[in-house]
């Protein structure tokens, strides 16, 4: 293998040729090898990288910190990089000690190396232009590397939200086509009082879209950067305008509204955005899985269960049982919502691991929060297309169970009271007969009445006492 | 013992004469004794059942659903109770079966005996005010319940507020009374650059406020409230206009801008605003809990640690070494903060376990948000009384390990460059010599231009190499 | 108020003159008000504690580290306190900074004063006994107590252990009453093949009776103890003799098999013994959450649930809706059980806030693990005496369930081969054929077969190909 | 691409012509791609999914299930799958709905389509050996799937308990390389009382070991299976002797002591064993945790920290602080247990959700094990080769502390009382004198005496009062 030999404070190493990055990131892969998963799976990390960098080459070219011909080689390169070039090249581990270190010095090393090419420079000449003194200027891991993940996190949830809304659709679509199926609810796994099927629908539609705006929310709080405290918030080695300008220039590469933060000490130790951030996809991966617990509940049978709704057939079933078709959908979308979950128990742990003035645990809580927005996007697509879209209404199931069961009686208590009320259920479940046969056998309505607080339209709308007797 | 006898669906029961619970009560106390816990804990939990059924019983008298005289003296009973008043009535376990019937039945119960009263009747003798037909009216357990959770959450969360802010008045104390003791900064444990114990402690202060305003922003999510929904939030058995009428009172009862949710049957089995608020309090536990963590770093010692700050001794340390004393009060915000983030995770559990239209685990969803609020309360006034309000600053240890330090040469880096000052940076490590030796003795600044550079000015606020140029 | 003056290295305080502590444990009152669960809460770590300074006294004494006279006093005061006397006076909040400095300061200070009142002074007067001096003579928190601790969870355990194998009896009682009802087993929530109710039950009793032996594995982890190593496992201040002749005591007066770990100063700071108990609780946790669930499943209805047994009522079940009786038992079961989960991650955050020779955070450890054996001994017997024994089988409704499946296709499949058997499956689920007609109406094979390989006989129990053919 | 046709229970489908999965492989590709990584990521699954359906295919012979052919070319198939062949074939996202179906099938596919490549026959050429009615036969997922996972789990544990072993080694070497350096320990970050380096290494090496026997305790735990429990353990479809034989013949292929479960039926959905085996992972990650952050500690400066031993340098520390390196090692360390911690939860997460006979989450509960297990292991030689080995003491500091701290006053508390020793502590540590100064002074010891028990061999062993006096 071709080499060429770069040298750090530790001294020298071989470096494969053609390799666009330089020493510190062999280091850190030589380092670290825990998941197998390098920088370069989450590609909007490295584009929010390349975009920090080149915010900050255009903030030092009007300190004049460094030259022209350096600023618009770097510049050029972050523009390669940020449009999806040399990903490949952001090798390192992303469970990595060094808060972030690694993945700054790849970003450094990879930007250098095709900034000097563009300068018609041989990879690792770097007194031409330096990863740390030029790509790396008025910055530290400890700035550039959080204001990178903050912008990565907000890449990444614009096709999560995507998803999102498209799932929300295909909910509601099925919450209208399903609008006429009266069925019973429950509560508590029992029987408890009449609604439909379509509003079952609309109701885990409401339900996801409110994450929605959540995200939006936790969005905002991590527009708040802390570009320009360099390493420990005081921003040592920056021009007092730097900060303002780096991240103006951050906000409009990337079409965020970034700002910096009120206080550069405070944001460089603070986790808190990625926390809230984190608790945000917890709930949502909550309401997903308990959405599919739902949709298994009501598919399940096909004999034996409560069969309202049918999933689409996606594989047989069993290897053993013919004909047997399993709600392997759902089931993959409650698995992919638990490891969302435990995912953040690894961001709170990260995040109180924090220690004086920085937390050395950011790759984690970074790795983590990318990870589970990406399962989620991923699950979300899966349960649309394989599920939601395929299920279909067993009408005839939900007008059997509706007639046969004895949650109707709640309709009449505001006419015959609790007490009768509650008299008539138990006499209803353990006779066999039906409420209406009981309450007419005792004369508490008449025939006409009761079939109207009985009726689908009196049960499902509110409606009280002084309307239906005025009615 | 004297007893009265009461009956419901399954039978009678004695009850004690006295009690001003009833028989669903009693079979709670006698089903449920798990926490040992009961209700009555949480007052403000009491106090927002009380106005709940203040507010429902305005709204019912609104709408002819009750009579006059029942209505006042349930509104009465409702305001003795919200008061203060036989809140030792309140006597179920936290955590209990029934999604929280239980609980609001204690609180039908003993708003019925005592509007009983003050009609001049006797405990018991529902025939003339009975708990489910007149307090409960146009109720569920599963509406009503969770509103006086989203009620008494936000309760809760007022002293907590007053408390955070009053935490962190004292931490902005400390970074004014600080602020001109130079010390160094460390990141990954590792020294890193000057900055001031001032502005450490100032950056506790500025952490812990955010968390002041996600409290807000959390207690908005909960003005949303399914009251009107009744059994699963289709409002069965209300009148069109009760959902509006009711919330608005209790909004003009509760001085919190109460409004209904959107979808009110989705709203019913919705845990989410719970579990944002669950995950802002474990937020504010993961940062009491690093900053404790820096108080017992910062003050180790008192001769092999840190030692740039003292606690004040709060107890001796040690049942067998004598003179030690211990950080005893971060240790005990740190048990805590682990015990509320424990917590969230038992919301996490019960919101997951929610089934079709309503989550019978809410019990244990409300118990852990009071108590960790509770808790978190107890925690900030302890650290901020017998804590922060008394550490000191030991100046003269801060400036000697600056002076030892080697940090000092970032600050030089845009001078002589990253390659010259990791050198030395090296060398001084290892031969024990200064930063300022090694730099003058290799002619890389003259003297003038190195102290400026090393001024406490200069390394503490951002001023990059343009400026310091011109300087 | 009466009070006597103490003095301690913080300087002299007023103590209520009939408080059986003394100082140290008021201080320890006044600094910590964080869960309001005094020690006393948990009786059996006051007897582990008063035998571990029993044991320490009769090992100090036959090395003469104190006098016969202090000897006998501590040790009948020791007596007195096992037994259950003066538990009223261990005041300590559980949550308390110190790793337990406070809690063995208020034994060492209860018995102390009790010894003192044995040899006729006055509570108080230390200069004939002393809490530090006497008391916890050759002894430090920081082997004193978590040697308690290792007691205290022991004697917990001997009560659950008997509420679980109560319970499994119990379980198993159901499993030979519904030996003979006949179901379809589930997978997945769909139909699978036949079992028998009893098997269902029996396997929730074996399930849980196997956490027994891990009960039993863990407690002998626990009979590994650090006492003698006093503050870090070094053994300071200790005779050679000392820790094996204190274990020893230990042992007998406890009657477990206590014996001296291999290396003090590893065991001083180890909390695996601890995490590895919580382990098993949270085991036995998520198991008895998994039986809820599935017992709130079967009698999910009763109209249109499964239905396959009923559980006792207990208690209404609705505010609003009459006749409506809920799962409340095994509710509060899984609300338990969520919460035992949760402790446990407060046990694993604790464990591993450990530092150096330390863990500062084991108070919070032995909190949570006595409060989660409470809790889920109360939760057994709950569901024992008030769900277990009172559930009934439907039995018409299993057999009707079974009648209509498709499940017993299964069964065929080594005669009639897979592909056969699902192509079946598939036309008796949309045409509402049964699996007999469609078998038998393609000649796959004849009646008396067929009738064979239906039988409960030969669905229950494993029979092959091979076998069948021949028979 | 070419392909060909197979067919299942949903209809036709194309497969690529030189694919050794089939159809319902192809299928499960298609539905799951949550994680991006496949089940050929851990080759220990497939080693013992190939072991499971060699034993199987073996008993089958025995009872004459399939033919001497057939069963021939299946355990060929095995063994050659088992040796490393065709693991790319093995494709499935592990994050999967179904139970393990998917994967399941994907085994019966490969296997079967090389066992009739060694029968003569095409890919996909099933009349002549199918996946389920030969390489499946008498098995059902349910029961295959969970005994494999069983398996694979134990040879992964196989190199984990390696490196365990090799890293606690090399930690006792530095112990005893340390065995000589005398410092203080510390507890609760406060000065304590004096110990060796060596201890504390020492002590990190005991403490990890026992981890060791904790695996072997729940590898046991994991040698019962269900193999022949098929659906849902009732053994349907197999004949009475094949579990026995089955199993029989894994044990012997896989060297395991494998074991038929007492109870199929609660073996089937029972995750009781895998909770456990993740229990002790996460405890092994606490304590790498803990060791980590201890040598975080332990090396904090160079100049401002403890300092009392050097980590090697592993890389760089900082973009812009020249000079600083920094823990990055115990940094990955810590990442890795948080990671490991939280996948634990995800394990509780799905072992909750099981319902009535089976488990359908199984998959993500295998997933973690693993995926765990090879995170731990990658840290651990992370860590020995990469940091301990080259740690060094630094000898002249951890003197330095030693002697300025005031510790060893507790070494002269037996002779002088805890009182006077509280007062000489507190004189000391305020005036700047040293303890043997103060305690000379005062008389309270001759110089003798106290050079005695100051000395390191007094400090560092146990001996009490009694001998010192006679010494």
């Amino acid at each position: 293998m071709n080499t060429r030999l770069e040298h750090d404070l530790l001294g020298d190493m071989e470096i494969p040729a053609d390799a666009w990055y330089g020493i510190q990131t062999q280091r850190a892969v030589d380092n670290f090898a825990i998941t197998g998963v390098p920088i370069s799976h989450f590609p909007e990390l490295i584009r929010a990288l390349a975009l920090v960098k080149m915010a900050a080459a255009r903030a030092n070219l009007d300190l004049g910190n460094i030259s022209e011909a350096r600023a618009d080689a770097i510049i050029e390169a972050c523009q390669d990089v940020a449009g999806g070039y040399l990903h490949d090249q952001f090798v390192v581990d992303l469970i990595q000690g060094g808060a972030g270190t690694s993945t700054n010095m790849n970003a450094n090393e990879v930007i250098a190396n095709l900034a000097l090419e563009k300068l018609g420079y041989a990879k690792g000449d770097y007194q031409h232009l330096h990863p740390n003194d030029d790509v790396n200027c008025s910055q530290s891991t400890n700035d550039a590397y959080p204001t990178a993940a903050c912008l990565a996190i907000q890449f990444a949830a614009e096709p999560l939200e995507k998803t999102i809304t498209s799932l929300v659709a295909a909910l509601r679509a099925k919450g209208e086509e399903f609008a006429d199926v009266v069925k019973m609810g429950r509560t508590q796994l029992q029987d408890a009082v009449p609604m439909t099927l379509g509003q079952e629908f609309e109701a885990f539609a409401v339900n996801l879209s409110e994450d929605i705006d959540r995200l939006h929310e936790v969005c905002r709080l991590l527009c708040e950067v802390n570009l320009g405290g360099t390493a420990i918030g005081t921003g040592i080695n920056t021009h007092p305008d730097y900060a303002g300008l780096a991240i103006g220039y951050l906000a409009e590469f990337s079409g965020k509204p970034m700002v910096p933060a009120a206080n550069l000490v405070e944001a460089t130790s603070d986790m808190g955005a990625f926390v809230m951030f984190s608790g945000v996809l917890r709930r949502f991966a909550i309401k997903l899985s308990k959405m599919a617990n739902d949709l298994r509940l009501l598919s399940s049978g096909p004999r034996t269960g409560f069969g309202e709704i049918s999933l689409p057939a996606m594989q047989p079933g069993s290897s053993i049982m013919p004909g047997k078709v399993n709600p392997v959908i759902p089931e993959a979308v409650n698995q992919t919502a638990f490891q969302v979950i435990a995912n953040d128990l690894a961001v709170t742990l990260a995040a109180e691991a924090g220690q004086l003035q920085l937390n050395a645990m950011e790759p984690l809580i970074i790795y983590n929060l990318l990870n589970s927005m990406r399962m989620l996007g991923a699950a979300c697509t899966m349960l649309e297309d394989r599920c939601i879209k395929g299920i279909e209404a067993n009408r005839e199931r939900c007008a059997e169970l509706l007639n046969i069961s004895i949650g109707s009686i709640t309709a009449l208590v505001p006419h015959i009271g609790y007490a009768n009320a509650s008299r008539i259920a138990q006499t209803a479940l353990h006779s066999g007969s039906t409420v209406r046969e009981l309450v007419l056998a005792e004369g508490l309505l008449d025939e006409a009445e009761l079939e109207n607080l009985l009726s689908p339209q009196s049960m499902l709308a509110p409606q009280g006492r002084t309307r239906s007797k005025k009615a």
